[in-house]
Parts: structure tokens; sequence; C-alpha cells
């Protein structure tokens, strides 16, 4: 089927709407992104639920990361069978099915996943136990502190200090750190409102890591942060490893965002769609065919890149529109670029990056963990 | 890996967040929409893109349809592939290459395609001619009329005729007819005003026929409707097969939808999403494994079913949020069923439906159709 391509295929034989990962931008975010984490003597752990790419992961791995952040169970499975071996479930695990499935991928990858609350823990050691996991594998369990966001999360202070009593006593599971995240904040645009609302949640995770330490325990690892809080994180100290997701392809929605200088992020927008017109029903109007099948909306509209005075609009599940200001200068067959406004949701969409350098295909890499919401 | 289920597990083991899809209401869904059509003397074509599964496609055949309809080649190709035998592509297919894989399509399927540009029907002749397609097989081309949308499609009269004139020169092409869809309308709940629109569309294509048997061509089919118009197409006549998609699933968006004799629709919804409570950090909220990569939001929010007082919200592309005016009632563990209010694009993030009977896995059938939008 010619969705698969030979390396060397022109860009413009790419069948459309096509997922087009620029390789160079890739291996520049991976790099910058590995150097903000070492100059600051920090972890890190990219999150995986965004490129669901065992590929990208051993990059990410190659450059220097700790190991990788999944966000379900059935996303870290695909990641310990391609051999990643070190990875953290950053949402609770629930219920005995899933809880038997993670037992089993802790057979051969060094498993962490979050927890926050009694009832779970106590189904994750009994699980461990009935395995013998403590035998040769452990479960490594991290607490999940809310430093704001209000989603998952124990409070911070005595709450989260009794779950890590209670994972420490556990014969079956290991007490690793507290995690706190604050999604929220990410994509802040100003600088200083940033940082000041990621002190915040950070100073509410160091002080939990106090009252846990205060019982005796170890808190081996703090893990947070996001892209925008990153270069912070790096800065503050305090947290141990960060979990920056989205760099490696940064949503159009990242683009005002400020850095610590002043001046735009560092990191580069490396992920295009291309789409192609499929009719021309109006002067100034043209049909593309990507729709909501093609492009996530749950971040807004795709930006067309070089499209002066054009308009992206969906036009249902199959098609989108683009309507200029004034004569639609494209013709059927032209092919219009665009940047995803949610890039997460959009691989989610698609079976594999056809990977670009110098305007021709390089590589075609499969999207593993796509649809693992389970 | 237990995402995988044997026939008789209970739906409460099915892993969260999971696509059911209600065995019972989807045959009687297909019962429904086949005696509809048979009893109006018209021919049914069902779309495809809403369910992208050979399987539903093949019970739709067995019920009496004529063929598939499919959005996009990529969805033709799978369909093909499992021996669907006859297709009508819904959307121009443009390019080079797309149209060297139509061509190899039609040499294992019936398939006709839409057009509406001249250019594209010359590309489409010239491929069918080099493939000496002519000499066994043959590609059919229904010209797109724009009855009102403002999507795809030439306008009504004169225009259409001509490419119906061009494709019954073009010798690698036949002409087959014409399609006409209104899809603004399919969701009017009052039926007078869904009637009268849908009459206005209809009457445009049916002008465009004339014209076109009025240059001595044949026009042996017109293709339209939707499941909101069905009931109107079936009731005038004018169409010879109606194109509906998506009444074997019902979005919940259809749910105040008036039939013709004034009562809710005869067609049930018959896919639900489960989605299990992982987190409960307020008195009156619940955290779920359900966020925007396992249920669309294009079309609007998910419905929870029986959980009164709860609202759905989007917690990212992980988690959602159930919030209750009151106490919430739930635990971690507890498992909620949600209507999609899109269907169609919320398939299209699925591998598989896990199919229920009796509150139990009748069956898991793939979505081998899923991401084929190229």
């Amino acid at each position: 089927m010619s969705t698969e391509y030979q390396t060397g295929v022109p860009v413009g034989h790419v069948a459309t709407p096509a997922l087009l990962l620029d390789l160079d931008a890739l291996e520049r975010n991976i790099a910058r992104m590995a150097e903000l984490a070492s100059g600051a003597g920090i972890a890190y752990r990219p999150h995986a639920k965004s490129h669901k790419s065992p590929v990208i992961a051993r990059m990410q791995l190659a450059a220097g990361a700790a190991g990788v952040c999944c966000a379900k169970l059935g996303e870290a499975e695909v990641m310990a069978a391609a051999g990643i071996g070190d990875i953290l479930i950053t949402s609770p695990v629930i219920g005995a099915g899933k809880i038997e499935r993670l037992v089993q991928t802790a057979r051969r990858a060094a498993i962490a996943v979050v927890a926050d609350d009694a009832g779970n823990i106590d189904d994750l050691a009994r699980a461990a136990q009935d395995a013998n996991v403590g035998r040769d594998v452990v479960i490594e369990v991290v607490i999940e502190v809310d430093v704001g966001q209000g989603r998952c999360g124990v409070a911070p202070g005595p709450a989260a200090a009794e779950l890590a009593e209670r994972i420490a006593a556990a014969p079956g599971l290991r007490f690793r750190g507290l995690q706190g995240y604050q999604g929220l904040i990410q994509m802040t645009p100003d600088f200083a409102a940033r940082r000041d609302a990621s002190l915040d949640a950070l100073d509410r995770l160091l002080e939990t890591a106090e009252q846990v330490r205060g019982r005796g325990i170890e808190v081996a690892v703090l893990t947070g942060g996001g892209t925008g809080t990153s270069v912070i994180d790096a800065a503050r100290g305090g947290l141990t490893e960060i979990q920056p997701g989205g760099y490696i392809f940064m949503d159009s929605r990242y683009g005002g965002i400020e850095w610590d200088d002043g001046n735009p992020t560092p990191f580069e927008k490396s992920l295009t769609l291309r789409a192609t017109v499929i009719s021309r029903p109006a002067a100034n109007r043209a049909i593309l065919d990507m729709g909501y099948k093609a492009v996530s909306s749950d971040g807004g509209l795709p930006v067309p890149i070089e499209a002066p005075g054009a308009t992206f609009g969906f036009a249902g599940e199959e098609h989108g529109e683009l309507t200029y200001e004034g004569a639609c200068p494209l013709e059927i067959g032209d092919a219009v670029a665009f940047w995803p406004s949610h890039c997460d949701t959009t691989v989610n969409l698609y079976d594999r990056y056809v990977c670009i350098r110098g305007g021709a295909v390089e590589a075609v890499w499969e999207i593993a963990a796509r649809g693992r919401v389970q």
C-alpha cells in the first residue's frame, strides 16, 4: 500500500492527510531538554504519552533520560515489550485485572506507579505478594500529591505521609517518592507568572516530602513538571526529575510562551500535518481532506502554515475548509501544511509518523502505543 | 493481554476505558433501516465511515444493503480486502498516487467514486486507460452536486451535466449518477423543518438529473441522505439509494430528533463508553480514566448514563471528571457508562469493539479501517 514509504520519497508524494515529523527539529529538541536537565543536575524522564513510540523513547534514553513516563498501563506494556526498562506510570492503576497486568509488566521492566489511595495501595501490595514479585522484582510506588491542579492526588501534608508509611510497610512494594504535577500552568505565556505558580506548587511538594522524611522514610524521587515549567524546575532545584512530554513536538498553543530570558522557547515545532485540496467550490474557499479524524480539535484549530489570509475551519469528520479574505490561490491537488494545536491527541489518531529530513522521507515509525488508553 | 476477551466475560471485567457495542440494539437498528429502504423500494448503501468494520458491513449486506459507502480510499481498501464487493467512495480521490491505488482496488471490487472537477475526471480516465482497466473492470464515477451544504460538489444544473458528458465520453470510466448530501440538516430536531430542507436539497438534485438526461445520458443512481433524513427520503422517493451511517450507533446528539410520526427516532443508541473512577479528590468529584484520547469532543461532551446530578468535564487527554451537585456516591474502582456525543470520531480512537449481549462479552471486532484517513 502506498502509505508505506521508501527512504528518499519526496514529501510531496506522501499520501495525505499525513503526520510528518521533522527529524532535525526532533533531534534538536531532545538534545536541548537533555542539556537543560543535565546542566541542572536533575534527571529527566520524558513522558511517552506524547509520542507513544518506542523509537523516540530510545532516542530520549540515548540522550540521557532516566526512563520514561507513561500515562496508562497499556502504554507501559508497549514500552516494556519494546525493551524500555524503566517506566513510571503517572496515573493510578485501578482494579484487579489491571493490577495483574501491572505485576506481569513488572517482570520485564522496572515499574513504578503512582497512587493516592490506601485501598489501591493495599490492592497493589496484595497482588505483588500473591505473585511473589518480591523475590525477583518489586513494584515501586510514588504518591501523587495534588499541588494545585485539582485532578488526581492526595492533599499535601499528613495524608501523603500516612500513605507513604503504608507503602513502606507493605512487603511487595517499595516507596519511591512523590509526584506533583501542575498541568494548568504549563502554557501560561508570562514567564514570571508561570514561575510563581510553579514555585508555589513545588513548595507544596517539598513540604510534603519533609513530612514523609519526618517519619523516617526516605524520599528518593520528587518527580513532576512539564515542558512549560522545565526551565523553572531546572533553575530552582527541588524536583529530582522532570517529566516533560510535549517539548519534542511543541503544540502551536505554546506559540507565545516566554522563556526565562524573555525570549520565546528554544524548543521547535517538529510536527506538521499535510492536507490536500480536494474541491474548490467557491472563489475564496478550498476543501481539504483533513477533518476531525485527521487532526485533533480539543486544543483548538490547527494553524495553516504559509497560507496568508486563510482561515481554517472543520467541515465535518473527513473534511476541512480554508476560507480566504480574497481569492483562494490554491488548486485541486495542492497541499497545505498545518501546525497541530495539540500534538498528543493528534498523534493518537495516526498509526505512524512519516519522518522527514531534507524534504524527503527518511523513515516511517510506528506509533506503537496509539490508542492504548486501557 | 487482558484487553482481548473470551466470550462470556462479564461487562464489569472489561478493561476501561472501553468501547462497548450492544449487539441486540445494533441488530435491531440494521434491520430497521433495511425495512425502511425496502419498504420504500429504494436501495440502501450504509456509510462505513461510521463503523470502519468489515464485520458490520457484512451484517448490513446480509440485511439487504446494496453495498457500502466509504469516506476515504484507505477505508475502501480495507473493505475491499475483506471481501466487500461494492463500494462508493463519497469524497473525490485526488492525485496520481491515490488514483493508482483506486485503480488497484477496482481490480477486486466494484468501485465507484465521486468527482466534481473536470481535471480530476481526466486524471481518473487516463489512469483507468493506462491500467487497461476497461478490459476487465471499470471505474464508475458519480458526480457530486452541492445541494446546499457548501462543501464539495459542483453547482446544480448545467455544470453537472457537462461533467456527466465528460465522464460518459471517457473510455475508462462509466457514468453512474449523482450524489447530493445535505449534512447540515441531519440533526435538525423538528421533523417539518428537516423535511422541508431535505426536499429542497432533493429538488436541486432531481433538476440536475433532468439536465443530464436531457443530454441523452442515463442517470442510474441518485444517492445521498443520512440517518436524519432517511425517513423523508423513503417517503418522498426521488433518491434511488440512501447513505445512512450513524443509525447503527445513534450519537447522543440525535437525542431530541423527531420522527415522521412525531415520536422520537426508532433507532437506538447501541454504543457506550465505560470508564472507571481512579481518584476521589473531593467530596463532590470523581476522576475517571477517560479523557480526550478515549472519547471524541468535536460533537460535544459525552453524556453520563444513570448518574443523576453529575456533570462530565474533560480533565486533559487522559482524564475526565464527574462533578456532583451534592456528594459524589462513587468509589474508586466504580464504573460509569456514557453515551458518546459523536460516535464516528469516537470509534476512530479505538482498535476494537467489545461486543456485548446479556451483560457479557460475545465477541471482539477489529475496527479494521480505523485511522485510514488517506
